[in-house]
């Protein structure tokens, strides 16, 4: 195999040519005009994608480190209510928990929220609200919007984690009252890891903690997004910036509305040979909860061994996750995120079904052929 | 002009083309055995140029966020001592005063450090003390050793940024007793800017802060890079970890000592031009204090206009630095960092000899000559 295996991974995703490709660029210094030019490209193109008009900036760090900024700019010592239905609402608890009196409410992985908990803990006085919007870890999309409202009525920060749902679902921040979201570039962006961003809110500005970590601390972030020329604080992953500024320009040229329903579709497709094959998506969904539409999580089936399983599929050339933590051996996992189509998804479905024969697991159907009637 | 502008700055700086090439590869999933051994590459000539023997691991942030890694995984709560004589040593004071009780132990930027002040805070129950090894923002190489033996002497922790001396300049860590030192990507080690590293002494280890941030926690840090492959405990910035990994291989070919060599013969040759064009160079040093190596700082000749000189040499593609915040039109900075030889540093002596003049300064004699007999 000589080809670069195909990341089918709820990140990181492959990365369009013409995205790498500026990186090759000779460094530029990142306080003249032009890196200015390449981040306001970049925060234009995400305030869409995120549905904010709030400001917007990128760190040169993954989303955890944004995650990590939501929380200590605005959570210090705040009492923090943290949903958790995966591994990443279970990441900005632990986080929660470094700065604030948090509280998690947590359900089982892969399970819908407890709004009901939530609402109690607003009532006792919680005054802000972690939500993973899109939790790659179960497979589930939750309820942002709900959530929303109740923070909203009780006036509490809302920060979610829109990092494996922006740009390829639908977000809309400003409308949702999400006064702090963050999103990752290795995800539906299909830009090279290493960059976040996040916008703030004036309500969350309004409550602006006034011991703030350094390198995270997002009025000077503001500050230095304020130059003539658009800056960052610390010098910036210069190369990164090039890579999603392409990556957004890719976005603007597909259109949002279409790569949400190239994403839908996708998910689909994969949804539909899951059915086809007797296989049962992993989450449990009610009229709140969803199957994600960037990463499908698929409960593997009884006697089929994941290590040996996902072996096949990846002497195939395509790399598919297994489970994170305890849902590791329990679940495999399909990425539909960024720049795949449906040549991507074809291949990953045919290998899929290849293996979990090779495994011992018979299918009911034809999956594969099942996908290629969604996509086609 | 069509090429990009040559970069003679404290960074960033040129960046080889190989080690640009890399980052055009299709994305890896930083959870696999070959990301382990990029890691594992770095980091073993990184601790050859950090000179120690200590755990080092690569932060996905730039030399900031190594920097408040240091003073936040080790300094929270404690007395902590910050020698300032320029720009980068006042950030670590700032970063310090977040975290622990900090004093500076401030000297006029780009003259010695007080280390008498330093030894008197350390009497009086200094438990860290923070130094800038290279001061690029006044061009002038701090004495890390004997600060090293100060802060052993009364048992205190030593903090050392070696942003921009470690791998263009000499660096001892573990002889200085430097238990955590930090470098950035973009500078002496030649590649592009977002990654920096940190060295951990066992001293360190043993006094870790209970409570520590998140994305920068240290302990984290430790727990993955154990892992069988190594990594890091949140997604890596991919890209820049492999550009890194091949700026370390460039730097093993070339061998270090060959390379601190060029990197003191350049600013030799700087210093000669300095010297017969008739201008100053501008830190005041002494027995304990050197100029840079890696960055020359110089005084601006009465009556030349900093936004006109650099406006010139830029107009030929050179891009040198001027002063910062207060020494803004009083000084103008060359890096000799990195990539780059004689071809670079004549053009840029060259530029500079010509602007001067056109800018009202008559050089005392040919400085471009100098450096010649020095290059030649």
């Amino acid at each position: 195999m000589e080809n670069e295996p195909l990341l089918m991974l709820p990140g990181p995703v492959p990365i369009p040519e013409r995205v790498r490709a500026v990186m090759m660029r000779q460094a530029i210094n990142h306080r003249g005009d032009e890196f200015g030019s390449v981040y306001a490209d970049c925060t234009r193109v995400l305030k869409t994608a995120f549905g904010t008009a709030s400001d917007l900036f990128v760190i040169s760090g993954s989303g955890t480190a944004a995650m990590e900024a939501a929380v200590a700019n605005f959570g210090r010592e705040r009492k923090i209510a943290c949903l958790v239905n995966g591994k990443f609402g279970d990441r900005l608890f632990r986080i929660s928990q470094r700065y604030g009196s948090a509280s998690p409410i947590a359900s089982e992985w892969g399970t819908p929220l407890d709004l009901v908990a939530l609402e109690s803990a607003l009532e006792s006085g919680a005054e802000m609200v972690t939500l993973v919007h899109n939790e790659t870890s179960a497979g589930i999309r939750n309820p942002a919007e709900k959530v929303g409202i109740l923070a909203r009525k009780y006036d509490a920060l809302f920060v979610m984690d829109g990092i494996t749902s922006i740009a390829g679902d639908e977000v809309y921040a400003d409308k949702w009252g999400a006064d702090v979201v963050v999103v990752g570039s290795q995800k539906c962006l299909a830009a090279p890891a290493g960059l976040s961003a996040i916008s703030v809110s004036d309500r969350a500005w309004e409550r602006i903690a006034d011991h703030r970590p350094f390198y995270l601390d997002l009025a000077a972030y503001r500050k230095s997004a304020g130059a003539k020329a658009m800056q960052t604080p610390y010098t910036p992953a210069v190369p990164l910036f090039l890579a999603l500024r392409e990556a957004c320009m890719i976005i603007e040229e597909e259109g949002l509305d279409n790569r949400i329903a190239r994403h839908r579709t996708l998910a689909n497709a994969v949804r539909a040979a899951v059915d086809a094959w007797g296989l049962s998506m992993f989450p449990e969904i009610d009229a709140d909860h969803a199957y994600s539409n960037t990463a499908s999580a698929v409960s593997l089936p009884e006697g089929v061994l994941d290590s040996a399983f996902r072996g096949l599929v990846k002497e195939m050339g395509i790399e598919i996750a297994g489970g994170q933590d305890h849902l590791k051996g329990r679940i495999f996992r399909i990425g539909t995120m960024g720049a795949v189509g449906a040549p991507e998804i074809l291949a990953t479905l045919s290998a899929v079904q290849y293996s979990l024969q090779r495994c011992g697991y018979t299918p009911a159907g034809d999956g594969v052929m099942a996908a290629a009637g969604v996509l086609g």
